[in-house]
This record gives C-alpha cells, structure tokens and sequence, in this order.
C-alpha cells in the first residue's frame, strides 16, 4: 500500500505549510480544499487524544488517509501550563485573547521578568489509515520563554520560544531550519518513516 | 539518540519472543529479568490506551525505554467482541477460562457452525522513550475463525484463526512467517523504522 497523499485535520494553512514541507513526496490538503467543513472540539486529556479525534473525526467524514496534529506548549513554573489547551489559552478571561500574539501576551503576563523560564513544546502526530490502522509519533523541542516576542516565522508560541543551542526564537528561523529540530518536524519525520516503511 | 534495548512493558514470554524476532538489533528484556515486578490492570477503553497504559507504568518503575503492545481479537459476528477484553474473554463466566485453550473454545461456544465467522486481530505497539516521547503503531490482519484448532506456534487465538492467502491458522506458520505478516509483526515493522528513523 502506497500512501502518496492525505488530508490534514486542521484548518491551519501555516501548519499545513509547515507539515507538507517535512512531508515531501506526500500531497498535503486541508478539508476546505476538498469542500469538507472541518470543526472539531478538542476535548482530548492528552496530544495524542485530540490528534486522533481530530484525525478519526475527518476520516469518518472523507475515508481517505488523514494526518492529525495536535501541539502544545508546557511551561515548567506554570505546572505545564498550557499544554493541552495552548490553543484555547485563557479562553476561560473575561476578554479571552484572540490571537497568537494576544495569546503570547497573556502567557506573559504570568511569569515573572528576570527568571529562567524552561518550557517544552509536543507535537503528537498521527496518520490514519483505516478505522483500526494508524502511526502515530509524539516528540518535544526543548527552550526558554523570553519576555520579547521575536521573528515573524511560525505560528502560535514561535517568537516567545528561544532555543539556546541555536540561539534564536523559533519564529527567528526559516521553515526549513525549523523542521530539522522542532517537535513537529521530528514528529514528522517519524510518520515519514513510517510510510517509506510499508 | 540510538536505542540499542528496550524493556517489554508484559510478562509473556511468547510475547518476548515474537517482538525480538521482529525487532532485530533492539535488547528486549522482560521487566521479571531485571527484577522489575510488573502487574498493571488493563483498564483502557482502546488497545493503544491499554498500551500506553502498560508502557508508562513499567517506564514509571524502570526509567529506561519501554515497548508495549495491547492485542486483540475481533469477530464480525460479535459485533468486535472480545476486542480489548481479549485476554480476558469471559472473565466474568461462573467459570472463566483459564487459559488460551478455554478462552479459544468458549469463543467457538459463540459462534455458530457452519457459517462464515470473519475476524480480525488488532496490535497496538508503543516505544516510549521518555515521559513525553512515544512512537505508536497499530496495525491489523484480517482472517477467519475455524472450528477445528489447528497448530501449536504463537498463543492467545492463533489456533483458530485462518488467514486465506496462506491457507493454514497462524499457529500453523512458523514465527518468521508469522511476522512477515501479522498484526504484530507489522506493527513492530512500523517501531523499526522509526528506531532508524533516530
């Protein structure tokens, strides 16, 4: 069985973008290009959970493989915060922020200027075959939360996330640099593996 | 990072055999011979939550790389029974089985003769590597049940289950040929290469 093409379960062009470029050889497309309306709640207690409902959710609907990804950031003073719910960070406000740069301001605004920060980003990523076939990779990247916003590459926590060993913010480095060590990159390239394996 | 061992998350030795076999390379030791005691309930709703389940507690315990599976049986005209309860299959009878051989004839109680019985076997296979770093596989074999246990290779339904395209049970094939094609060997194939993936 030759796996060349699948529909992503989001509605995220840049995660679309940035997963078809660590994907090469394998047709990337979101369900609106194919006229599927995709809207998943993620109500999953763990990555790997939200992935695959949001996976299992689009091929109940297209029966044709599908990739899910499901990322979030864990902060190590905020207990992890906001892991599963790094998308939806403090949706629960009074005036929840409603980007990513409103929501790297509130994340912010609850750690303390002058400390250390250590966080990690997980991506848990899935690619379903069938009903009862999948793989599925989750893998972390390792940094420090920094108090200035840097970059314009990447989505969602990218200019806050700096990693020491390149010294740079995510959002500082081009896709391509991004996908060599990144937590979806390295996902990625598991699934990857995984196919060329079949 | 390069994984030369791994201990299995299970106290079967068939097992042990079978996932070495397909995982050449890889160390694989049971928890019993590090002198790990390893007794976790399956209480997952799904084969890869009882997987996961498997592999977090023994890494919880040894804090080195962990492989896991969940397997299962499941027949069409049970509507996917004993699926997850597999290995538990009537465990609520007056008189439960007591071991693959009981287990395998309370199932053929089931099923009347004469007809068709199509099945499949399920593998969820997990490496879990760190507390947030797993690769996952579950893959599938599709066969039928037969009334007549037929071969004395693998254990758990392998007598009863008949694969067409090799004319004979599982229990019939001999390990090597088993894992070319199995539920389990597959799976494991997929755990391969994203070893080599690393």
């Amino acid at each position: 069985m030759k796996i060349d093409a699948a529909l992503l379960a989001s509605n995220n062009r840049h995660k679309k973008i940035e997963i078809a470029a660590a994907l090469p050889g394998l047709i990337i497309s979101l369900p609106a290009d194919k006229g599927i309306e995709f809207d998943v709640e993620e109500t999953g207690a763990t990555f790997l959970d939200n992935a695959l409902l949001k996976a299992r959710a689009l091929f109940a609907a297209a029966k044709t493989p599908v990739i899910a990804d499901d990322s979030g950031l864990c902060v190590a003073s905020l207990d992890g915060r906001p892991g599963v719910y790094s998308a939806r960070f403090g949706f629960d406000l009074p005036a929840p922020p409603a980007d990513d740069a409103e929501r790297n301001a509130y994340l912010l605004s609850l750690l303390p200027r002058g400390r250390r920060h250590e966080a990690f980003f997980v991506c848990a990523m899935v690619l379903l075959l069938s009903e009862y076939r999948f793989f599925a990779a989750q893998e972390t990247v390792e940094g420090l939360i920094v108090h200035e916003p840097r970059g314009s590459s990447g989505f969602g926590y990218d200019p806050v996330f700096f990693v020491p060993e390149k010294g740079k913010t995510i959002a500082e480095l081009p896709l391509e640099d991004k996908n060599s060590f990144s937590h979806r990159g390295r996902a990625a390239a598991r699934i990857r593996a995984n196919i060329e394996s079949l």
